[in-house]
């Protein structure tokens, strides 16, 4: 049986240009993991192909799929369901296939209770590092700018915690990078190899 | 203050190429850390130079650094000491710059023991049988050394998790690739930057 794949999941908060990091990722060659293309049963926007960017189902079905315990998570947003079908996902996972899901951060915390040993990188947004370089510098913003984004970084850096990695999306290209650089040295990690690796050694 | 830095620790048995990894990492540009050299009483081979490959040192001066509590890590092999003064080490941290040691195992742990936040990365050969080529080729030892060396190796190998990362060394190019991989993706952990984050935010 072959080993079996991680399950790397991107998330971070709406807004934050996960599905642009997501495409420009896997507009480039080489990669050894797959996309799972999520469930959706909000309405197709323009250039949108159903079966690439979602699977765009009916409320009826999608809540179906809840029933019979086929999604590995889910959320509503604006009256809309979006989640990940289980199936494909153990079926990459199963054929020792890592899978890269791009998920909105209730559904990661879903899977993160599931999968313990899954990959969580949290993409988030510049204006966290500016608020930072902001207040090192001192007095440059007035105390309600300041506030509110502070009020932001707190919710923020309160999702971080629950993640492994976390990349600033301040240039697409070079974020989708990072996120390449962390996949590529996670497989390393001995958590992730020793197990196999004594196998072929024998030694226990 | 500036943030302190990372200590990046690269070990693994003996005969395994660590020194060889290391020369490729550095023998290249644009590395965001600094090398630790190490000091030893063994002699010096050909090609090596003191203060580069190792500050060169008598028995008799390694045991009074030990005394004067100036070692971050030292093991004795084959009645050598190798060890890691701490002065230097301690001042590239506090500058905030990421301090990289090539050490023995048992250093390693010694390492660990102080340092709960650095970075383990151990290297280790394709396969036990590599080990003993290699050892052999070196053509410095004799067969008894060998067959210690042999058995030593198999515990190195079991202490392989209590590193982070273990990454095999086929190929010396390849091997310092991904350690430099391991590097990058490691900054972004949020384990890492969070707490340093929080704390400039004035957020608990």
């Amino acid at each position: 049986m072959a080993k079996r794949g991680m399950l790397i999941v991107l998330s971070g908060p709406s807004g934050v240009g996960k599905g642009t990091v997501r495409k420009e990722i896997f507009s480039q060659e080489g990669n050894n993991f797959d996309y799972s293309i999520s469930m959706t049963t909000r309405q197709m926007r323009p250039g949108e192909v159903d079966g690439k960017d979602y699977y765009f189902v009916s409320k009826e079905e999608f809540e179906k799929e809840i029933a019979d315990g086929g999604m590995l998570e889910y959320a509503q947003y604006v009256d809309n369901y979006y989640g990940t079908p289980l199936k494909y996902v153990n079926e990459m996972l199963d054929a020792g296939k890592d899978v890269f899901l791009e998920i909105e951060v209730k559904g990661a915390m879903q899977v993160r209770e599931k999968v313990s040993d899954g990959l969580f990188i949290f993409l988030t947004p510049p204006d966290l590092m500016e608020l930072r370089q902001r207040i090192i510098n001192r007095g440059t913003d007035d105390l309600e700018t300041i506030d509110k984004r502070m009020e932001k970084a707190k919710d923020e850096i309160e999702m971080m915690q629950n993640y492994d990695y976390a990349v600033v999306n301040d240039e697409v290209a070079k974020a989708a990078e990072k996120i390449k650089t962390i996949i590529r040295a996670e497989r390393w990690r001995v958590k992730r190899f020793l197990p196999d690796y004594k196998k072929q050694l024998g030694v226990d």
